[in-house]
């Protein structure tokens, strides 16, 4: 069913496309954007990057570390002349974006985002999107519980995967200028159709998000003073609810239909275990784990 | 409800109590049994240390790496005249093993362990054990999801959390003692009663292991080829899940009942989030996200 999401760790171009672009605009400055022009600066990048957000107070931190070369709170004013502009705002933030943009967007120029949904968001900002202007929709797994520039660096991409989602009409060479700037940045790119990348995340990302956030409040419901009796297992397991909850909203919000399916089949498969404890069916029971264990072993360490 | 488990990391005793014991007999000698002795011995602790196990191979490796100074694959040979006794096996064996060392311990002994699981394993083994014999339940959280000597290490302990359980009629010598020598290793002691420690472990760390090896399946469910896609959120929240199949079967049949009572809440607490999604109420989402979250930045870093 997942065939096509084949990883390309050797995608090469002729050409260091990367410097086919001579200024670029990043519409969010933190965690992911701002590491994504660390990244490019540190790969060489001699072409302009001007960083735009609502907190001028950020952008200017942004731009006194050398994250930016330049910066506006202005997404109109950001956009001009941009030959590539990524959305790295939550993307509950796309579509008001993309109305501010759009009439501003210079012809020619690529448009992609870093958002963790992307048929539903592509649904809401695919019509506005004026026909001289190519979208390549892509999704760097390189989130950290914790956000903003201070946190940023050059090597977040370096060695994770970038799942690139094109559809049957996306511009092939504005496709290839997104792989390229992706796999320059240290990041392994997979191509995905929008609609299995948010089947594939919401199984892999968004559910174990939504998991430890209810794991946490469980345990306070059973005493609220009694979560920080847990050893390093269950700070490990818990540590991605420090995430920021307006982006989980937002992406909760945004692929509510793929998350429902996979939080129902978590619910079965913990309504199952609940059974094989009421049956005191230790053998049952150690069967499940041992499913888990074998396949959690095929996957490369951290 | 939980006030007596307070810590107590500047309990002091007069004496280095430690020095009190001439022989030390450690039964099971994987992870936890080896990190303790490499600890004591670290410590200074300049009396004996026998290991005791069924796989002669592995006893072997442990006198060469200097973990053990001698050791037996016979407990009632391995346990005399030891002055303490500590039972590091799954605690599905504890009966088993007490049954064979029982009248081979010598008068005047402590007997402890380093179990998951306290109440229901007492009600096995405090009938076999003879009156002569002080046994003062422990349990480090140390736990890591790689097991065997060959993980083993004197600082494993260090800063760790030991609870100890004693109950009403517990000697108060042997109490203090155990105390002392798991505030050598460099754990900081906790006393609770052996049913308080059950549901609080139940909690934060039974319910959390099996949440994981649940998550792993209910994601091979959706698709048996996408776990790879994980990104480092997934990999810190399922690492437990490559914990010994065993030994949390037995952890899972010995505290059955409120393992059940905590699943029973994160079942719950799962319906209730799926409600929200199918309400598409992303404020009571995001209110639970935050309440989560604002828990879990409260608990120590790691």
């Amino acid at each position: 069913m997942y065939g096509v999401a084949s990883l390309s760790p050797s995608y090469s171009l002729p050409f260091l496309k990367i410097m086919d672009f001579k200024k670029i605009t990043i519409i969010g400055i933190g965690l992911i954007g701002s590491s994504f022009a660390l990244a490019l600066k540190k790969q060489g990048f001699n072409g302009k990057i001007t960083g735009v957000g609502r907190n001028e107070e950020n952008l200017i931190k942004a731009k006194d570390m050398g994250i930016v070369d330049d910066y506006s709170t202005s997404h109109a004013e950001g956009v001009r002349d941009a030959d590539l502009i990524v959305l790295a705002s939550p993307v509950g933030q796309f579509e008001e974006i993309v109305k501010h943009i759009r009439d501003k967007i210079k012809k020619g120029a690529i448009l992609t985002d870093v958002g963790s949904v992307k048929a539903g968001v592509l649904k809401k900002i695919t019509p506005l999107i004026p026909e001289s202007v190519s979208f390549v929709g892509g999704h760097p797994i390189a989130g950290k519980e914790c956000s903003g520039i201070h946190a940023a660096t050059p090597d977040l991409f370096n060695g994770a995967k970038c799942i690139i989602t094109p559809e049957e009409n996306t511009n092939k060479d504005a496709l290839e200028k997104v792989i390229d700037i992706w796999e320059k940045t240290g990041a392994v790119t997979a191509i995905m159709s929008p609609e299995e990348h948010d089947l594939v995340f919401a199984a892999v990302s968004h559910l174990p998000h939504v998991v430890a956030y209810a794991l946490v409040n469980s345990i306070l419901d059973v005493d609220e003073h009694i979560l920080r009796h847990g050893g390093r297992g269950l700070k490990d397991m818990t540590r991605i609810a420090l995430s920021p909850t307006e982006l989980w909203r937002d992406i909760c919000a945004y692929n509510r239909d793929d998350i429902l399916t996979t939080l129902r089949k978590f619910s079965s498969s913990i309504t199952h275990i609940i059974h094989l404890f009421e049956q005191a069916d230790w053998d049952g029971l150690e069967k499940e784990f041992t499913r888990a264990k074998k396949a959690r072993q095929g996957i490369e360490p951290d």
